[in-house]
């Protein structure tokens, strides 16, 4: 057993908070003295100390972050994480959550006591959890237009007008269906937690490697979400509806025109996150899910 | 018994036709010639005779059809009646629904042997059946903005920006709950086998004197569609979301803001709808969603 | 405004307690002390008093307190409301619900501070809430042979063997389809809270006149819930299946055999719950189904 | 290209046929003639030499087919795949499904004319389709008392008494959730078109190394079903609960106790299903769920 005041095996360690959190400050500076106290050089992801004012440590880029630090710690909900952990995943760097607030799905430490929890990981204790990511492409014409990687979700989806969308959906060059709905969510294991389970989709646990394919609102009664194998390629061709757009996580590709084509791929790297030794998958879900909370007496 | 042959009991009928229909001229020619036949004076309404050119034949507006007509024949799919019922309804005037193409759900006689089903009907012989609509208004700073009548349902949702709209929820005064959703749907019993069936309601029986409100893509996994009394009022008040719409069958209310307020009551009229003897809405229902036709051997 | 203390207007009120219940005991002698200092004259239910040992009090059989008594106040959850209230409800006493433990959907006065909710429903001052129950019958080769009320469902089912049922559905004569399904349930605006939720079925509001049927495991994909008129009659044939049953809250009829014919009425009489003044229906779904309670950050 | 009346490739063929069938003695001595006709030795499975009086050919057990054959036709619906497949599997032997009726999600050649199909196949032109089995056991006190394998799935559910059970759900050990439900089904992707979809559990394509795990009318409502890793071992262990039973396909084992659980793993081999050149899943996925036939005009 190694001392709780060991030092730290990442020497290199980033600190990001959440966007324009001005009142994350404090907590990040404690977390820079925790680091520094354990032996650790300490850098600030760049719009994270513009936004908070914290000047006097090393300020980084995410590309910055990915390759020179060894470890990143972020501050801040799932979404945070979302945002930060796409740019940072193809580096290989490992990532940890923080949360000030309710703990998130993979932000699953509470700010609290985080040197309780963050001491034996920096000693090198932790649990590794690695999350597949989503390589998505939109092309016009041939040309790819839209390019990027998203850690939940890729929905395609109508625009404000009360009116269905058609997507034709294909894996691997064969035909699937003609999916007339309101939009068509393609989800990692992570997103299976998000925008598909409230549309009725199954959950993934991370190990699977697929993705859940789920319709929202679809049209035909039968339709129903479908998990396919992440080692292939989906691709979504619109075929009917106006101002449909696609979503990358937090990102938009508006204005798609007929015979758009958006696919999906499984990226060639994934993103890493660190728990504390303990750590189960299930506890999270059943904790956020709220199962075992019966409804009746 | 009367005679195959018999005289209609009402005197007067207008012929409907679909919204630019230019094809359905040769049919609504033919029934028109079957109306005189059988001693009906014959109206069209004014935009179908428009498009299809039919001018030797009195043409009349919405209204003056639910004026001076006995009954509407209309001739097209669900959408059609959707369209003209909504007008129509407050005169008390009755309406047939004859489709040319596949039956819908309130448009039931086949083009292809009007005669055959329309002459027992024009002496008498059919089973009437009453659907309530809805009476919505919006409500911006204590005045009302918006007023209309919807037959199948009120939607309210977030425009084309991937994020949820919250809507607070009251019936009668008291506080039900606040949804964050894509949107949230308030269904009449016919309105029911269209989108709140898309997302999980449950069907109503047209003589169930009630709302189905069922949220899309609700964020609370224990949301569940409610059936609510039609006797009272519902109304949702916007408390978040951008570009939020409001849409009344295919009428819609662009730019909601926050603090709109939509109103949902029972209209005081009923459409009348025309069926032939021996029709049952469970006939139509079992096969319009495939019911009885089982999935594997 | 009466004074807190002042006289009950119900003279005559049992207490009924949950079945085999010897814990509550010291519960209930605190509630008949407590009606006594109201003014009232207090019975216990028969099977409450032998399993407490409170043999100090009058004691009554359901019919008995149904004949003698102006008021019940039934002590347990929801299941034993279920229990008592099916006999007492056809002579028209009103019942009030106090629990031990987790409220229900129908028993929500907390025992902890009975005093302050009981005093001013005894005094006159509540809100009366009126429950539609289903008056079931089994019908073999034209004869009833059972024949019973039921407050929240009447569920027919397969038995343990791994096969589906199939019923053939009636509504007024009328055929409506045939199911073929682990089971059906057709539930009572009071149970569309229990099992039809989980099977998907949508709530029914109490003032909704009508029963929600939903299948359990249903064969075709496109079967959904409908929701019914109760002014009608439901049958349900059983058609094929072995071992199958009918249920009635807690009432059991086993061994259904082809042919067997279940059929649904509403009763001619509701259950009276009285509630304290100021009580929403739509605060104890939000409270039962934690709505408002997110999900994530 | 080889000529259409080229010899197979294999040798020795089984012929099998659905259980009791006796009426399917013509089919298959048809299906005999063919196969001599090509080439090969042809052997009948003994009970359906047996149902059908085909005594004129060599009779072989399940396990003498597997052994000596390199090839098995299976004439039958999903249901008689389901029952020969599982035995057949452990031998690696290749199998093809055909069916005089509505074609099966894998028995997908219809009899009409089974030799436009069959003799590329048996040239050995074919698709190859290989489908996960679940290794079942059940341990009491430390035992194992029953083991088997199956194709679909695993089912643990209530007895014929209207009430639920109550499963530890563990997975590798780790503690999922407690789950009270009228059952849970874990299924295959092959099973995962059968009984956990008419429950909500989503689709999972034959690629995916998972297993789909879904209760039965759970009694919390932010229940949702899971696809779990098919690599680790999944244990339900009953908590609560009486008369509950286990099945496995179509075998039971019956009268589960307290604290019995039941493993499931991945079996070491897999059925591998013979298709035609062109063959799809997506495409018997569509017509078998009736995608792409919309609901209303």
């Amino acid at each position: 057993m190694t001392s709780r005041a060991g030092k730290s095996r990442f020497r290199h360690v980033a600190l990001v908070g959440k966007y324009h959190a001005v009142g994350s400050r404090d907590a990040l500076e404690r977390m820079a003295h925790f680091l520094h106290a354990m032996g650790c050089e300490v850098s600030i992801e760049r719009e994270t100390a513009q936004n908070t004012g914290l000047t006097q440590y090393n300020s980084l880029s995410a590309s910055g972050i990915g390759t020179s630090c060894d470890l990143a710690l972020v501050m801040g909900g799932d979404g945070t994480m979302l945002g930060i952990g796409r740019k940072l995943a193809r580096f290989g760097i490992p990532v940890v959550g923080i949360n000030q607030g309710r703990l998130g799905f993979i932000t699953d430490i509470p700010f609290a006591d985080f040197e309780t929890h963050l001491s034996p990981i920096l000693r090198g204790e932790y649990e590794e959890d690695h999350r597949s990511l989503i390589h998505a492409s939109v092309w016009r014409d041939g040309d790819c237009v839209f390019d990027t990687v998203a850690i939940n979700d890729v929905v395609v989806n109508r625009g404000g007008a009360p009116s269905m969308i058609e997507l034709r959906v294909e894996v691997d060059g064969r035909f699937v269906a003609n999916q007339r709905a309101d939009g068509l969510i393609i989800a990692s294991p992570t997103g299976s937690t998000a925008y598909t389970l409230s549309v009725g989709g199954s959950l993934l646990h991370p190990a699977i490697d697929g993705w859940i394919m789920a319709p929202i609102a679809p049209h035909t009664l039968s339709n129903r979400p479908i998990v396919l194998p992440a080692s292939g390629e989906i691709a979504l061709v619109l075929v009917n509806g106006r101002d449909a757009s696609a979503n990358f996580d937090m990102q938009t590709f508006t204005s798609l025109l007929h015979g758009d084509r958006i696919t999906v791929r499984r990226a060639p790297y994934k993103l890493c996150l660190l728990h504390p030794v303990g750590w189960s998958y299930f506890d999270t879900l059943r904790k956020k899910l709220h199962w075992n909370e019966g409804m009746t007496t």
